[in-house]
């Protein structure tokens, strides 16, 4: 879309009237509420006002969607955010929960003028318990720092992803973040014991706990993990850790086509079984904007659609396969293993036409020039062009369809040249989660495109038993497209639970659900 | 407590005014909606109405609380569900659902006359995916049905208990079912990727999805995991499933102090890591109603209390370690590497004195002969007098306390004479879930126990951050204790969302919170 920043967050959602302005005597109010220091934290809370000290609070970080907030209230500890939020509620004052700002779905900035509550004051050293496997962290502690912490004591925190060294507990667990692990070590809702919550009426919720197993009553933590912050606001978790693995693997292989990705896929379910912590799958495609030589990669399709061909289908998929175990013999014997009965079973298909053999990573060197390729994916193709990004889950045998079906879309329907306009699919394929980019790699195709994605893509989503969101969330950019993954019904329920819990609506409005009212 | 199971029901809730009685007219209208088959079931629904049909549904399989409903109402599919709720709803009548009636806490038994909603009758063949590593069962399909299905695929149905025989996938569900192998595979919260639900005012929630990450909104389906039945009634679900493990060991210690326990659990996880499958800990006390023989035991404490000894805890612990790979030889050598570490780290307290060896099982016959020892305890203590089961949670480290604590209430304060009450504590200690036995040997402790038991256990729960409920969930029985493991602002939030989802309070009624206007 041929919009600027500010125009998006429009195109978005018209500033609703039900919000008051904030005044001067607004944030006098905040002024008095943060300066006295938390009996918690102990230390004073913050408030910004500079033009330019609130300037990176007021965009995300793709500089898509632009607010106006007049200021940024950075809180210490939960007490400050309860009164913050008591007065918001009473004054009808708009208010964005932020902590890393690193939503893919225009989730965590203001789309107006609404205030900002971040939560970088909200940083104490993590408390990694050995003793019970845990770490309680504050929501304005930094991703990497948290695994880091958790290293030290030989333990593994269970999330790990691209935005590690931005992105914050808070925003991980209200979001419930994914990330490249989840295969193995699960979601949020698993990982999370416990959470410290200010509703949106301003409530501590203290159910703060380091227990395996409690069942004494609703358990509603889960009610804030995956609600994007329009519910509550995080201000501690307490996560579930995991015996650091001692020996890490990682093997890459060059598939021939997706029905060879599937069936490698459950050989490595037999094989490895208990150690398989990635299977990540990228097709060819996808790497024709990397810079890397270590992988020969060529864009061809299946059957050759440069010259008219109709098989949109990748020539080749790449997988990389790690373990994370605590015996370097055994996972590299099983590793091998896999290797053998892979190429036993699927033959020519496994070397990707006879000319790649299976990579085993030799060294930590290796691994990680192995693991950049994968990384490194996301940011060349945002180099290499305009960039639309759908991030999508679909049961795991019709992971590639919606890349196939895109093509389909552009290069036939709409006649689209390949060599102008790419469209890949990456993924975490054991979640089934894929990730189609569709790169205008001449920036001149945006209004064909976006008349040509939306809302094709999650209307294919809706029918081959997918979802519109894998792991970015809802935020403001799927909002409208809720309907496609979840029944009239399942809405009307989070749309009651949002009413009842925050009943004037200041809590990341414009996001997940439209405004009630405005409905 | 000296009451009847009748009289038992009325001391924890007496029959609210709110409720309708049921009259023919009611039974008519559940005639009329069953006799006709579901679109989805092709099935006509039941209605029992005798007597001696019904009396199985109205008591507790403990016997301890038994109701009085007219009728037993059995659906075949979610719309039967739907249309009933919405009629009791509107009439005001009381319903309680029931599956495999396995409540520990009487959570599914009707306490006066409310209506029973059997799920007996939604029993289809689960559907396992193998491309999809998941499951499809509805709420009325037995537990061991549902793992040897999916064990035919090949594949590991992660929740495993005692009461698998008999217990529902809908109760599992719905009460957030635990078991032995929660620490390995994990909670329901984690393992339920979709279901079917009917709320309290009738409405259909289709959430059911085998996907694996699906972050498109609130994910609603956790209020219904764990809510026992009081916001929704579980229709159908689906469950994630594991590569079935084709390599199992298990290995027996006998260890001389709590200490040492804790020390072989950090071993375990060091050495064993991803194979872990089951820590189980039982004290020495625990087998001593047990006719098995395979193990020595004998009744004594670290001071000999029977001399008037003042340290109440055991003088040894037994613990089951087990793991669960795909590979025998690898999962033997950690296993082996395991026990010489902790022999070469626990010396003398690892042979419960110098007497015992460990055991590795060196057949599957073997391995069932050590768990049976596990599992026969609840059995042999419960035939060995009046008992009293308490399931709590605790912190890893503090998981024997409330045994020794409750030993020093007993026979301390108490004066009473160990050789004719005995406490005893066994239980999944990777999850600090740890079952406090007390069984009156006489069975004429009755009303002093009672006394001094209490709220005397939950309330040590509460000051050692434990929780009152482990997995059984708090039904009727805990659910005057619920402060004690719950802020009063979460049981609040709580109340609000069972007065939103059920306006009149008609589901599953007196269980988990008290009905609202009687607080």
């Amino acid at each position: 879309m041929g919009l600027t920043p500010v125009e998006r967050a429009s195109h978005y959602a018209t500033r609703s009237p039900r919000f008051a302005k904030i005044t001067s005597k607004h944030l006098s109010y905040f002024h008095s509420v943060l300066e006295k220091p938390c009996s918690a934290s102990k230390r004073k809370g913050k408030i910004l006002t500079d033009t330019e000290a609130i300037a990176p609070f007021n965009v995300d970080w793709m500089r898509q969607v632009q607010g106006a907030t007049p200021a940024v209230l950075m809180p210490t500890c939960a007490t400050h955010v309860s009164e913050i939020l008591k007065y918001c509620q009473a004054e009808k004052l708009a208010v964005v929960p932020q902590s890393g700002n690193t939503s893919m779905v225009y989730g965590a900035e203001p789309v107006h003028d609404e205030l900002v509550l971040s939560t970088h004051l909200m940083n104490a050293t993590p408390v990694v318990s050995k003793n019970t496997m845990s770490v309680e962290a504050e929501s304005g502690v930094i991703l990497q720092q948290c695994q880091e912490a958790c290293a030290k004591e030989g333990l593994l925190f269970p999330l790990m992803m691209g935005s590690k060294g931005s992105s914050m507990i808070g925003g991980n667990v209200s979001t419930n973040a994914g990330g490249i692990h989840f295969a193995r070590y699960g979601s949020m809702h698993s990982n999370v014991l416990g959470v410290e919550v200010v509703t949106a009426k301003g409530d501590i919720l203290n159910m703060m706990s380091t227990l395996r197993k409690d069942n004494a009553g609703y358990d509603l933590k889960h009610l804030f993990i995956g609600s994007e912050g329009t519910l509550g606001v995080v201000t501690r978790a307490a996560i579930k850790l995991y015996p650091q693995p001692t020996s890490k693997q990682l093997a890459m292989f060059r598939l021939k086509d997706f029905e060879s990705v599937l069936e490698l896929y459950h050989l490595a379910n037999n094989h490895l079984a208990e150690c398989l912590s990635a299977f990540e799958v990228m097709d060819g495609e996808s790497m024709t904007t990397s810079p890397a030589k270590e992988v020969p990669y060529e864009r061809t399709y299946k059957n050759d659609v440069f010259c008219g061909g109709k098989d949109f289908t990748s020539a080749y998929f790449c997988v990389l396969v790690e373990t994370h175990g605590s015996n370097e013999k055994h996972d590299f014997d099983k590793l091998s293993e896999f290797v053998e009965a892979a190429q036993a079973k699927l033959g020519d298909k496994l070397s990707g036409g006879g000319q790649y053999e299976p990579i085993l990573s030799q060294s930590a060197a290796q691994t990680e020039q192995l693991w950049a390729l994968r990384e490194g994916i996301p940011v060349h193709l945002a180099s290499g062009g305009l960039i639309y990004k759908y991030d999508v889950s679909f049961p795991i045998d019709k992971f590639y369809g919606v890349v196939e079906h895109t093509r389909e879309i552009l290069y036939k329907h709409h006649k689209m040249d390949p060599a102008e306009v790419i469209v890949v699919g990456y993924g975490h394929f054991g979640d089934g989660n894929v990730h189609l980019n569709v790169v205008d790699l001449t920036r001149s195709h945006g209004e064909q495109l976006d008349a040509a994605l939306y809302p094709a893509v999650y209307e294919y989503c809706a029918a081959h038993a997918g979802s519109i969101s894998a792991e970015h969330g809802v935020g403001m950019q799927k909002r409208d497209y809720l309907h496609l993954s979840r029944t009239s019904e399942v809405i009307r329920l989070m749309t009651d639970v949002k009413a009842m819990m925050d009943p004037n609506g200041i809590l990341n409005p414009y996001k997940v659900l439209p405004l009630e009212q405005e409905k």
